[in-house]
């Protein structure tokens, strides 16, 4: 947080902290115990320089190669305690499997979900084709050899020890003669298919879906329902991944959440804000609010026991264009676990009378006082020191990152 | 169309019409035999005068009572020749089946879907309390009794004879603090269930979707994915409705409508336009071109064999606040059936080889060729003309309407 | 907060709250009296209850009369001590000047801005045809006796001593086809030339613009450019009034402010919340750090000298639909009153820095140590506290405020 | 419109539409003098291939240097007699203003405006800084270079004789942390002033605004509001350029453009179309009738002496990442001359009769008889072929364009 707080206020606002606690029914031990166990998963490209479609300004100090970046995710997980594992985007961070694992080994580090991306050539038969999408792609033989890359990626699953395929594809058409919605269905099936049954072991797959970009017209997988019904399709090994920028404004992501928990399809997330459209900004910067009403529904289908948290996937997904990477990567983790402290807050017992009595003053009330009257940063803070972390990660990454990095960077 | 047209312009362009058509590959004869068979539903409420929650501006000409409604179905029906049923909603148009179906029979009509209005208080303990949701209402007392208005609706379907029941739930949150997403989920599904156990004969169920509105939170089912997942979850009486209204701005309503299709669940339509939320505007009055694409998809699945067109139930569902409401519905149905004769003047096989070949550009041509080059009200009203009925029943409604109204309406 | 918070903690908080802020250069005495210094405007259509275009939900506690309203908002005050001034609408709060204005005194209040309800008939020739618009509507006698009712609401300013004039109009299209846009905004202009001229003294008109609603295609006045261009051209009396609510999604509003300060034309605010639409739920209620950064730019325009906070109008427009009007009115004020403290609690001297040296992660922290790392409840209550008011006013109003009600409400 | 209709059907529908324009009080041969008069400027850009943030895709076709794009846009101009001058973007297409005046000249076009791409480094100082913006870059030296920058481009104007000044920035920011809004503002007002400045005998500068992207929280030109009030401010040169896809959805862009007219501030339009955010499609591929209704809009201030349709600067701005770039140029120029043909094509004299009389269900049919029973194609077609030019330019195109750009392109 940047601030320079004295060790005697952050000691007097956990003191408080406790209390205001343990009088909403909460242990504060037990808060700091859950927020010890939430794992993040950072992105081997947040670590990159990333642009819009009119420039990329690289100023030089970021990672060039994968040794970069997964120097920079290690020192991350070193920095907030809380990032242990990696996902990797296939070409994109290569193929040689024996590099990556070394590489995240030496820095302390999983592989986590692995993405295809989809728009990337790499197969031979993958060229300027491409153009009209993957594994929907008209072309046979463009479709087969995107498909073949999915299949690869499959592979590398396997080597790495990787649990989870994040699927997102640029699939989309442009106008609505380009092709039929039927069409596209069909092959969007009769591709996801084949993968479905490359998957082994303990091995899942997450369906993306996206409103738009880089289709402007129809993209093949536009909601949480057409995931959500191709998931079901395919079986237990599917789910679907909730990317906090593909809604159009104003959708209640809360409640898409809430109710892929309610089917039992909800893998995990692609976490990030947006004030206009897949903005990808620093999680939680644009709507801080709206990422603790997230976290108050996982909480709530935790405690209930419709889905552990563990079993969901946090992962990020940013761009980080202005800030450096690094910093706006530890920007996101301490706001989701400032919103996941906030949300296990919440009095529940006092809100699920709320709820009965339909007192819904008293209920936002109630909500109102977790998010603006828990001294967050004192908890944060002092569950990292105990962990022999920094207090402020960002703070601490100024000291030292650029020495770690331009001692492991490409 | 008001339009002072020449009946020899008329006959050339029909000639014009068929010409074209036939270097397409569509013989115009079926497209009017197409055209004949469409049903498209008239809703009761829509003869009405209606209003924003600032005010409603009656004029004195509207009919007050469901003998003025029905009249005003029935001169619809014989200006258009196309809408030869009545959506009723219930309590608004009264109980009283006997005399429902006395007006119905009356006025040459059928009794369509029925609506529950879940708003409106009918049952005793339906009081304000109604305020806070109807099946997934918090008080067991409200929601049983909401749950048995909506049973009452079922017997009114066995009585008229109805198949579709139409829900909508005014059902939503304004607040998160308000009601778990949960519990609003739990209370849904159990409500529905029993709704659903009651349903017999032929009957089915459309669920709709709502974005929002009068839920400013979290609406009870605010997109087709819940809506699908819910009709999935009940059976293969339940499908769902799309109300071209209920979407975020930017939807393409047209790809939903095609997977519902894929998933075998798409029930109907309530027809309307919009430009910013449920503006509840004449159906392709502010974006024909939408209205042309959701119609071309209807087509091909007609072709196809995926959904014959005649399975989908053709419900209009206006506002009518400024204009004579009797117009503007016949306004709708004319738009309603220009979007389909130009959808039937699509050139198929062209297009299919365009998608085939991946040549976007004159895919997009051939849709702009049957959009802007097919004379369709010569079609339109030919094919009025050869059933008896007027050219342009706007204009004959003008002359006719003030009379037939004075007569029949309350 | 409804918190049952001990005294011993309130004033442990208050006491690091006073060394965090003095940290960041921020004396806390300061901001306690620029607090106390604040002034809501409460409007008296806002204690009755509200609903929506598909029903009002009355419960029979909801004042049904002026005296009523006016005794509300009397005891809201008494419980802020922030809302010395309340909004009446005419003709809905009746024209009987003296009788309005010994109940306000009764009350200790006085008149806020006088609100036109444009759609609301009351002149003779204000029949259904207002459908067509007020100010705008092109049948001249209705225009003219529109333009005669925003006349008398002048004369009511002047009899109550009220300065400010809310102009917000029904006006509006539902299609292309109903009026010329040129003819629209010639009859407005028009109109408003009139109306400005009837202003005296120290009087002003603040213009508000919407989006969309009631009308569905044009709005009379749709956004702040037509607003501050009509403003200008009018002259120094007419400002621009920004409404929350009344804005496309994703709308930067404090950017809005902004350009209105720099342009001198910043009248004041509607102040309420939305989620989708007009959704006119309680202020910062559903996203609050917009509230804050709102107060940010107000604030730096008050340090800046730009324009004085003292200067903008606090006006709350809200529908109270589902919770109780006056607890959702203090839950609003409580809500402005936080975003207030945290805005003067940004250290602006090193945000300042930041900005210079162009380091924006910097920057958002010090904005987020500000909104997340401040205990305001702690000041705004010890504020209360400190000028003989309840600390928590929502809990005290639950006491209170059935029998106060009961007492003066017709 | 690749369709084979027979020269015989063609001069049929002639004739209908010459009877049915007669009938509207509209004498066809205007309709054609008025079309060929119409002069639409294509910009060097949209013949590259264009893509996304996330790929371009070139398959070789594409014209890769100033050559090429300029020889394409002759052959645009060759086959559509519509597309005399050339926006040219600096530095993308060089500074060498006598190659570009030669090219220019060798392919029969002028130049038309001149786009200073802020975004694209150029000056020596304009590194990787230029991300946090340009002419409102918090970094005096940057700043400068940028404004250098559109100095040089005024230059260029002067050498090409072109006459207007196209300006968007990229400039924006990511977080409200970044930069004070009111900073923001006066560099910007600041650096316009000095560019203002420069311009000499009739060159006009158009400011462009923009909702979003590439800043994701505040573009410095967000909307026309305030494109307006520096345009104002800056003086008599300055106008408003509208960009089709620059506002936030649901927006009624011809009100903007009708109230830009009456406020003389109206310069231009970048064309193009989207249907979720800065698409950037074709224009009038995705909602054709919006862009009736805006030629509807410029037609009434022509024929009024508003504003005459030949000062209105018409220019395509278009991403061409799918379909063949050169081929969705012409069909960008077909459709806004079809939109042209059928904004003429308005029976006028009873609109205004349905206005005056408030009947919005005429006033629509009205509007709906010209956009959809109106011949436009043989209109068009006719009236090209009277000039010498093929029917149907894409087709020729097909026929003639990948020699011709064989030949010219780099």
């Amino acid at each position: 947080m940047f601030e320079d707080v004295q060790e005697s206020v952050r000691e007097q606002q956990y003191g408080i902290a406790a209390k205001l606690l343990k009088s909403r029914g909460v242990d504060i031990n037990e808060v700091k115990s859950k927020l010890a166990a939430l794992k993040i998963e950072v992105p081997s490209w947040g670590f990159s320089r990333a642009g819009t479609r009119f420039a990329v300004y690289t100023d030089g100090t970021e990672p060039q190669t994968i040794e970069g970046r997964i120097a920079a995710a290690g020192l991350c997980h070193k920095l907030t305690g809380a990032t242990p594992s990696v996902a990797l985007a296939i070409p994109r961070d290569g193929e040689d499997c024996d590099l990556l694992q070394k590489l995240l080994s030496a820095n302390g580090l999983a592989a986590g979900a692995i993405n295809s991306d989809s728009f990337n050539p790499r197969q031979s038969p993958l060229d300027y084709r491409l153009r009209w999408g993957s594994l929907t792609n008209p072309i046979a033989e463009v479709r087969r050899a995107a498909l073949q890359h999915h299949l690869d990626c499959v592979q590398v699953m396997c080597k790495l020890g990787s649990r989870n395929f994040s699927l997102w594809l640029h699939d989309g058409t442009n106008s609505a003669g380009q092709l039929s919605l039927f069409e596209q269905g069909r092959l969007l099936e009769e591709s996801l298919r084949q993968l479905y049954a490359a998957l082994t072991g303990n091995q899942q797959i997450f369906i993306e879906y996206k409103f738009f970009e880089p289709g402007f017209y129809a993209t093949a997988i536009a909601d949480w329902g057409w995931a959500y019904a191709l998931a079901q399709k395919l079986g237990d090994r599917a789910k679907v991944l909730v990317d906090m920028g593909h809604h159009p404004l104003g959708t209640n992501i809360e409640q898409i959440v809430a109710n892929l928990q309610m089917l039992g399809k909800l893998g995990g997330f692609h976490f990030n804000d947006k004030k206009y459209a897949d903005d990808d900004l620093a999680t939680g910067s644009v709507d801080p609010f709206q990422l603790f009403r997230i976290f108050n529904v996982l909480v709530e289908a935790d405690l209930s026991g419709l889905q552990p948290i563990g079993d969901v996937a946090f992962m990020i997904d940013e761009s980080h264009c202005l800030k450096d990477p690094l910093e706006e990567m530890i920007e996101a983790v301490d706001n989701i676990q400032r919103a996941y402290v906030l949300a296990l807050s919440v009095d529940r017992r006092t809100w699920e009378d709320a709820q009965t009595k339909v007192d819904p003053e008293l209920g936002d009330q109630i909500l109102k006082n977790a998010f603006f009257d828990t001294p967050a940063n004192a908890i944060l803070q002092t569950s990292r020191l105990e962990r022999g972390l920094p207090a402020d990660p960002i703070t601490e990454c100024r000291a030292r990152s650029s020495k770690q990095r331009g001692q492991s960077a490409g």
